[in-house]
């Protein structure tokens, strides 16, 4: 334990709370901030608070926004007719910076995982369908993760959305561009042969 | 960029301020605090606030703590004829875990390093000499780092101390208890041969 004080106690096991901080870094971070000027401890608090207390959910997305709606869907250039389907906001972030996507976003908040209770009532599908059934819509882009959760997700969606008549895809599963076969796993290899496309 | 918000920019940027936390653990920190119940947020924002004002320095050892003096200064049963320098708290915190050291310490808050203008005047050289001129301690321990700044530190105290007639000692460098030559770098090994000691 450090300095047997039950305030550095309790930062440290909140610092451990965040994504792949274990108990070294969460010390570090929180003697950090304990000798550093004061200034730069209120400024982290402060920016905790006050992002928390702007970001609300897009009540058309679901993505993570300051604006409802957001900036995305209230875009005027943003092609409506396509949405991409994301597990969670970081799946938006990393589209959104590969700045070659210009359609909409919907953010599921999770994938379907009956083991753990999560069924389509636990995440943002019924929202999505409500959009689709607008009939803006012509495609939908599933890039949910690729895992059996996020399979089972896509496989869901597209029985469900393809009722609709509308046209359901899914992204593409390779060898990562800039890399050599030698670095790839067996089951991405795998889906790399299977979802080969044809040149010239 | 984060969903062009201002208010998750400076969150952004307030964890990157962490030590060895880059743009991508930033973000996914924050994406992680404004995704979670609210509580998750408010929870390490108190955290950090709560610790920064309760957390002070010990004004006889000068490491953090929560009461003046320190637990381990205040201490009925360390022995108090022992001080080991370190350079930062976190060395007080990591010899505290081997349980093997039952003496007192003083944190220097930095080391010797002329040619970014720390001199002894910006450590609290001054406050150790103090302390040693109170006539109770028998043994100085330098702990301080095995760097050129920290070796440099070591000398000059070994040579303060040294006139005030008190035994000064720095801890011994070598191959890591566990490890094997093949893993130790040359510096090391040289010292580990420098510093050998007699068997039986």
């Amino acid at each position: 334990m450090l300095f047997e004080s039950p305030s550095v106690e309790r930062l440290v096991e909140a610092f451990r709370r965040l994504p792949g901080v274990g108990k070294r870094s969460a010390e570090r971070h929180a003697l950090h901030l304990l000798s550093a000027p004061p200034e730069e401890a209120q400024f982290l608090s402060e920016a905790i608070r006050d992002a928390r207390e702007r970001i609300t959910t897009c009540s058309t997305c679901c993505n993570l926004t300051e604006t409802d709606p957001c900036p995305i869907c209230a875009h005027p250039n943003r092609d409506k007719s396509t949405i991409c389907v994301v597990e969670r906001p970081s799946g938006v972030m990393a589209i959104e910076k590969g700045a070659s996507y210009c359609g909409l976003y919907h953010v599921l908040n999770g994938a379907l995982n009956p083991l753990e209770g999560v069924g389509p009532d636990e995440i943002t599908v019924g929202r999505l369908m409500a959009r689709l059934k607008q009939g803006e819509v012509n495609e939908v882009i599933v890039a949910t993760n690729a895992t059996a959760e996020g399979e089972a997700t896509a496989m869901y969606l597209s029985r469900q959305i393809g009722e609709l008549g509308i046209t359901v895809s899914r992204i593409a599963h390779g060898v990562p561009m800039g890399s050599g076969l030698e670095f790839a796993d067996n089951v991405t290899l795998s889906h790399a042969l299977q979802g080969r496309t044809r040149l010239g």
